[in-house]
């Protein structure tokens, strides 16, 4: 049998954990079973227990693999560059599959201990990423912050995870400027 | 066998709808199944079948049973009431029920007409009761709205809710405040 030092092992892992992927984003977390891993994967059962004994580490590990772009190498003017990130996000959120992939991290966070440090590390990284280009914002005279830098991300992006994944509504740039208003006074903006 | 004008038919969905609902609290959605809500209702697993052949109808009511008393009721100043609106929302989604049943839905929407269309009439409600407390809010001079008024539930709640559902990090009033003056000018703030 195949060991971790075979490379054939890796490479089932990563075959289980596409598959198990696509079924997250094509059907979402409910079609993430062993069975149906394994038969997408075009593997064993047993393999698919060796590697993920427990499906729901599966299903956290495929979450994991969707790419966390956001907020990283702010540029000045720190609003215009928000401006820029805030409307990435949103065009994300239009997406099923990363709306099927952060409202399953919200809900499977509350039962599973595993789910909710995925969830910690995913907020932890946009709320430090957004505080530190705030905190150069407010060193540069850009603006005067009226809420801690720690709170603005949920400012700036609460509204738009709000209007994609429980209205199931457009953001347009209004939208977007409303939120960036929310964490304070601006230059040139009064 | 009973039938629906069997007053034990009505009793039997009663009981079964709370275990449904103590299910989804406890132990997540994935917990509501015919064996287990029939096991914890005390009732034959085909009296589950009977009342709910498909158990993501039966989750999608249990999650309605769950009362939306938010922005009901608006009074003037009309700032002052949504301050206090949207402190009691964050203090419910404080709660892990709720945080159960708000994220549930936005999660199993995506899969489920049915969860969908719950999804829809919970954000239409909230945004056509917040909107309507605006236009008023307009009329008596107490707000130049920067947004439309349709959009002002996300601008206010979804910081809220991002900051109870993804962040698991509290809400102060600064923040609450933060949030509405995303809406527009207010009277007295400039």
């Amino acid at each position: 049998m195949t060991t971790e030092s075979d490379p054939r092992f890796h490479r089932s892992a990563e075959a289980i954990l596409a598959a198990a992927r696509e079924l997250l984003i094509g059907e979402g977390p409910a079609a993430v079973t062993h069975a149906q891993v394994a038969a997408r994967a075009g593997v064993g059962r047993a393999t698919v227990y060796r590697h993920w004994p427990r499906v729901d580490q599966l299903l956290a590990e495929a979450m994991a693999t969707v790419p966390m772009p956001f907020f990283d190498a702010p540029t000045q003017p720190v609003r215009d560059w928000l401006h820029g990130e805030l409307t990435a996000i949103a065009r994300q959120l239009e997406l099923h599959d990363v709306r099927a992939v952060t409202t399953t991290l919200a809900n499977s966070a509350l039962w599973d201990p595993g789910m909710d440090s995925r969830r910690g590390q995913f907020a932890g990284v946009l709320s430090e990423r957004l505080a530190q280009a705030l905190d150069d914002a407010v060193a540069a005279g850009e603006v005067r912050l009226r809420i801690a830098a720690r709170s603005a991300a949920a400012l700036a992006i609460g509204p738009i995870y709000y209007r994609s994944t429980i209205e199931h509504e457009s953001v347009d740039s209004d939208f977007i400027d409303a939120a960036i208003d929310s964490l304070g006074t601006w230059r040139d903006r009064g």
